[in-house]
């Protein structure tokens, strides 16, 4: 008997946020990349912008979540994945709590401007929350963005 | 000897935001307006538009930034103040951090959803805050446009 594999599982779509991010370096800017997943669809996709843009605002997971929106032709993401290769700051988690992200998963941690280090918890208590899918990789990505720019 | 009057106080740039949140109001959304201040002069006006835009990002912070951002031509506010007419939310606290705002001004407390209760705090020790101007004016758009909804 052959087990039956999910070909859309976290890994997978954390791997399309990667993708993201891997446009982010060629663009020099900070590689964060995100999608958001809505029934094992991708609805949007997007990466850090705030060079290009000139506006801070513009991470990778804000312009996601606008997009989705955009696409569902409705502000509310509740039955929504946000895959987010970094622990999203604390402006992003805002707009996660927002927007009612069912779930949201994410690489690497971010210990200096990361949401989980604020008191009281900016995320629903029910938003669904994995962490640490792909860590390495998505670490290691930025890690070389800065390395390059120290040079 | 008469004193001189500056016209370009924290009472006279907060009426200006007062003015964006009741075009809020009158676009039926939650009536916040904000506008950002450089040199006594007002380089950005914007009122809440989540609805409108069907976008959670929309707050008038939010958008106060970005059109600020693009009026100077750079991402950060350094010596900019912005004045608000609610106490931000995490999000546009978020935000005010990354854009290195100078100051900010607020009207009326939030004490569900503003920033203040956040710790560590989320704004930078070196930014000024101003609580409280105007703050009936600015709560009571608010409670009215609430009461409205309920009827």
């Amino acid at each position: 008997m052959s087990e039956l594999i999910n070909p859309f599982d976290d890994n997978y779509f954390m791997r399309q946020a990667l993708q993201e991010a891997e446009v982010a370096f060629e663009e020099e800017e900070i590689p964060v990349g995100a999608v958001v997943v809505w029934k094992n669809r991708i609805i949007a996709r997007a990466h850090n912008q705030t060079e290009r843009l000139s506006d801070v605002t513009a991470h990778a997971e804000m312009l996601a979540i606008t997009a989705a929106a955009n696409a569902i032709g409705g502000k509310y993401l509740k039955d929504c994945t946000l895959y987010v290769t970094m622990e999203p700051c604390t402006m992003c988690a805002g707009a996660i709590f927002w927007a009612q992200v069912s779930k949201v998963v994410f690489g690497a941690a971010d210990l200096k401007r990361g949401y989980e280090r604020l008191d009281p918890p900016v995320l629903h208590g029910k938003t669904e929350i994995v962490r640490g899918i792909m860590q390495a990789e998505c670490q290691a990505i930025v890690d070389e963005f800065f390395q390059k720019l120290r040079k």
